[in-house]
């Protein structure tokens, strides 16, 4: 089957991100859309950087609008930001029939209903996963995971730059001059930060969510905004002491006077999740009158976590073009004669850490035999600590953390620790997973 | 519009929640769908129950395969369980060319590739959202908001009754047979507990989930499975102290050997958020090798929170059923004709509990003046402390947590506090949200 073409305007962060992610998973997701998804042409005001960016076979072009009107192209995805080309652009796009694609929240928030208007009357999709929380699939899951809900209230880290600042502030006791400068060092927040600190970033996306979650047109102009710059360490303290966290939330809701849509500094209790979610990451929790309080957490930013919102609208919009609709979206997510027979690893073959718990004769030598066969299984340990047995005295509790290894190595060294005399019973073994990579 | 007619064969705790909701959001989800949900026919082995549940224009039958095989019928929804009679009834809806939504994990998990071979060769979808972490879209996530990714892991806490009662053994100290007992009489546990303490559920959900995740056959067969049964509360305390939580997870994950499948106790680290999901809620973490780490919380059992899977289902396909396939769902979740102009609430009548920091100079009768002018406006405290100031000895720093009122009330008190004598600079006001319901 041919495949879906695709026109990219703007090749920054996240254009870039977008092409590498495409080709890097192609096999994968032709895997699952049935046909690949290929850009076959940028545009972008810095010519020679998109040049260096792409493969020969991409054409590169300064002109947005031949991307916009090129004839083989389907899908146009717009990254290049801005309220007035981007705009022109994607009504133009529509115009033209094409399927857009962008993550523009401050161009959704303020003229997304003309937009929309337009879209839905050329009987063509704008998506715009990307546009809310980078990579966390927020808008699929308040447009369709949750259909079945009244949706109450929605609160959201939806700014990856202030809470960073807020998390160093609070873990290192610094000064927001200090931390907005050291995330500026590190990328976290863009030279004018304005966007990021005030609120206003958080603001386009809280008037996005309000809108698919009400029923509501988008309405940024009546948005109450407060951002982070007055913020002091005491209040930080206090509020910790007091058993809350602050951090920026974007927060709509539905009251009897009609939505609420504001985005301001506020405490919540310390034992929320959302209270421990720290640094550039987002978080959403969505209160459904069915469902009850959901949580989804993720990257807000960067080039491949904004990627892959960008490419998951590609690929519905693939999926719209490549197959009947009752077959849109495969069973199990992979077209049926594409699954692969990989197999499963039965578990001695797993490799994992352990905490193993030891209860040992309290006798001179017993450590050094345990320690010795553990050895030999090629198995080292991590951490160690000694313990008082509970009831009998002349019993200890040994609780060592071991580096990863195979099950099969730590079968064969418990068995052989359990027969050795100095042993009181049987030995604890619990898996572990750091869950870090 | 003529309604979509549903068929529902089993009316326990879910098939009661699908109905109750479907009803009392009827509104909102015509509003999303563009033509009502109906469920017109109902099968229970009790038959008189099902009749005092529902209304009396919906049909009730003990016979399920009258339902399966109703002329009027678009889409049958199986909330039986089991995997004889739900398997043959499913496979009868299917070649009767109804679409199905069933919540049957363990039927899914074992037959899934003959039933989802027989519904794509016939053209009808078989969804399946609530057979996995109850009330979260996570199939969703994986099959369509994550599609851009190759999924390297996932691990969650996928059954609610086994994490109530690791949480209880590690706050109250209590032993695993005591909270057994007491999680059978809160209704967190069944008479026969074998399936979820055991870690067959759990398998059941992370064995769907790795088919999807990574496009290979449902292979339950294959599945470790480890329960909770043997863990001791030494051992949850022992690892507490070395800095992790152990939680009964689902693993998945992409190795060089194969895929991994496994049902087992864990150590992971207490600063994971998913170390901090207590209770009965669900939380799974799934890693793309674009998006990196994104985790989905919510209840993952319980009849409306498991209903709003079902009916997002429904939806799902009676959007199908509606529009052309590029309007199938609406850019703003709702038809833009049936879009609402409830007003957005302007932020001097907005109601909300507050944080006060007063700079005040360290003299008697100050607090008096304060609280007073907070009463009159109507703003009671619910906590008070006072903190020495940090530079000045002469001033104190006084932080009140408010009752909720209302923002009006909180600027009239503030302006009037602001200008007693006694103050020695601007009051600091940030809001609170207790996100509890």
């Amino acid at each position: 089957m041919k495949p879906i073409n695709v026109g990219l305007v703007g090749i920054g962060t996240v254009g870039g991100g977008t092409y590498t992610v495409l080709k890097r998973n192609q096999e994968e997701i032709a895997r699952r859309v049935g046909r690949n998804i290929v850009i076959r042409i940028i545009a972008d005001r810095d010519i020679e950087k998109a040049r260096r960016l792409v493969d020969d076979d991409t054409k590169v072009t300064a002109d947005a609008f031949e991307v916009v009107s090129h004839p083989d192209i389907d899908i146009i995805v717009e990254l290049i930001g801005g309220q007035t080309v981007a705009k022109e652009l994607i009504l133009q796009a529509i115009a033209n029939g094409k399927h857009v694609i962008t993550a523009n929240k401050a161009l959704l928030a303020s003229h997304g209903s003309e937009i929309f208007a337009a879209a839905q009357q050329k009987g063509v999709i704008v998506a715009f996963e990307a546009a809310v929380a980078g990579g966390i699939p927020i808008i699929k899951a308040l447009r369709e995971g949750l259909a079945a809900n009244r949706i109450e209230w929605i609160a959201g880290i939806i700014n990856g730059t202030s809470n960073f600042i807020l998390s160093e502030m609070r873990e290192k006791g610094l000064a927001f001059e200090t931390v907005l400068a050291h995330a500026q060092k590190l990328g976290y927040a863009e030279a004018d930060p304005t966007y990021d600190i005030e609120g206003i970033d958080a603001a386009h996306k809280i008037t996005i969510m309000a809108a698919i979650a009400f029923g509501i047109p988008v309405k940024f102009d009546k948005a109450y905004i407060e951002g982070i710059t007055q913020l002091s360490n005491d209040d930080i303290r206090y509020a910790e002491e007091l058993g809350y966290r602050i951090k920026l939330l974007g927060i709509t809701k539905r009251v009897t006077k009609g939505i609420e849509l504001r985005v301001h500094p506020t405490l919540i209790p310390v034992k929320r999740l959302i209270a421990n979610v720290e640094g550039v990451m987002n978080a959403i929790v969505v209160k459904g009158n069915a469902v009850g309080p959901t949580l989804y957490y993720g990257a807000g930013a960067g080039a491949e976590p904004t990627a892959s919102s960008v490419i998951a609208d590609l690929i519905d919009v693939a999926r719209l073009l490549t197959a009947d609709p009752e077959h849109r979206v495969p069973h199990l997510a992979f077209l049926p004669d594409l699954l692969s027979d990989t197999p499963i690893v039965p578990m001695e073959e797993v490799e994992t850490a352990y905490y193993l718990r030891l209860q040992v004769m309290d006798k001179p030598g017993a450590l050094a035999d345990i320690t010795r066969i553990l050895a030999d299984s090629g198995i080292s340990i991590s951490a160690m600590v000694q313990k008082e047995h509970a009831e009998e005295e002349d019993k200890v509790n040994i609780i060592m953390l071991t580096h990863t290894t195979i099950e099969k190595n730590i079968n064969t060294a418990i068995a052989r620790i359990e027969s050795l005399p100095v042993m009181a019973g049987r030995i604890v073994r619990i898996r572990m997973e750091e869950l870090s990579k």
